[in-house]
C-alpha cells in the first residue's frame, strides 16, 4: 500500500472513531470518511484490530516527531515535553480523549492494542528520563532519578487523560501540580531560565 | 425495594459487569447472576444508566466507609488512604478495573456517570486534604497546601488505574512515585511515627 493511502485511511479511522466510538467503528463508516472504498481497506487490513494498531502506530510516530527537535537546553525541552502533554497546542476533537480511552479498556484483550500503549509509555519515559539526565548533568537539575520522574510526568498525564474524559476536566490542573512537583524534585520551575 | 434486594441486585450488576463488561451487560444476565428475576430489576430501575448509578453510588459508599475509622493521627490516616487507592486488600476480580474504565469512557454519554465520578473525586480530594490540613496543624507534615496535595495523590491513582488496565502495571509502581512525592511537599515518610 503506498503511503498516501494508508495516510487516508488512518486519518479516516480517526474520524470516524472520534465520532462513533470503538464499538460503533465499522470499515463502511471508515470509507464513508475517506475516497478509499470499504473493499481496499479490508484488502491493506484483515482485521478491525490490524488497523487499530496501525492507527496507535502512527499516533505514536507522531508524538515522537512533535518532540525530537533541535532544542538542547534540557530546560526548554522539559518545558516542550509539559506542553505537549498537558496543553495540546491543536484543539483535538472532542470525541479523541474517549476514543483512546475505549481502546485502553480494550487492551487487556487486544494483545497489539496493549504493545503500543506499552510502547508509547515506553517512549515517552524514555524522553523524559534522558532530558532529567541532562539537565541534572549540565547543573540544571538537582540531583534525581531520571526514570522517577519519568514516571511521575506520565503516570500525571494518564491520570490528567482520565479526568478530562471522566470528570470533563482540563488538563492545565494537573499541569500545576506536576509543575509544583517538578519545582520540589528538580529545583526547576518551568522557563526559568530559558527564553520562550 | 428493601435493602436486601438492592444489594443482591447491585452486587449481581459488578459479576456481570466485570464478566461481560459494559456493553454486553444486559438485564437479564444481571437476572441469572442472582435470585432476583429480570422483571423485577427492570420494575425497580428503569435504564441501565439508573442501575450502573445505584451501582456507583454504592462504590463511593464503600469507599467512603473503608475510610471512615477512629484513627486519629494523620500520618495512619494518610498510609490507611494510600493503602486502599495503591495497595486494594481485597483482590479484586481482573474485570473490575476495565468495567470502571469502560464506565469512565462513558461519562461524557451519561450525566449520571460524569456526577458518580465527580462525587467520588471530590470525596477523595476532601479526605486527603483534611489529613494533610490535620497533619500540618499538628506539626507532622510541612506547611504546605491540602488541595494540591489532595490533587496529586487522586490524579495519581486516576493514573495507576489507567496503568493497570492498558499496561497491566500494578499500582505499587506508582505508589512508590507517590510517597516520594509526599516526602518533599510533607516531609513525611510512610509509617514514620507511626505504628502499623
Amino acid at each position: 500500500m503506498d503511503a498516501e493511502t494508508r495516510d487516508e485511511i488512518l486519518e479516516a479511522t480517526n474520524r470516524a472513531l472520534c465520532e462513533h466510538g470503538y464499538a460503533g467503528l465499522t470499515v463502511q463508516r471508515i470509507a464513508d470518511e475517506s475516497s478509499v472504498t470499504s473493499a481496499a481497506i479490508h484488502y491493506h487490513f484483515d482485521t478491525k484490530e490490524e488497523l487499530l494498531n496501525a492507527f496507535l502506530d502512527d499516533l505514536i510516530e507522531r508524538f515522537e516527531s512533535n518532540l525530537s527537535c533541535e532544542e538542547s537546553d534540557p530546560r526548554k525541552r522539559l518545558d516542550a515535553v509539559l506542553d505537549a502533554v498537558f496543553s495540546p497546542k491543536e484543539p483535538e476533537s472532542d470525541g479523541f480523549p474517549v476514543a483512546i480511552m475505549e481502546l485502553k479498556a480494550q487492551a487487556p484483550y487486544h494483545e497489539l492494542f496493549r504493545e503500543r500503549f506499552l510502547d508509547f509509555d515506553g517512549l515517552m519515559r524514555e524522553v523524559v528520563a534522558d532530558i532529567v539526565r541532562d539537565g541534572v548533568e549540565a547543573g540544571h537539575f538537582d540531583e534525581t532519578d531520571p526514570g522517577e520522574i519519568a514516571r511521575l510526568i506520565t503516570t500525571m498525564s494518564n491520570g490528567a487523560h482520565a479526568r478530562a474524559v471522566a470528570l470533563d476536566e482540563h488538563p492545565a490542573e494537573t499541569r500545576r501540580v506536576v509543575e509544583d512537583a517538578l519545582e520540589l524534585h528538580l529545583d526547576w520551575t518551568p522557563s526559568e531560565g530559558a527564553d520562550r
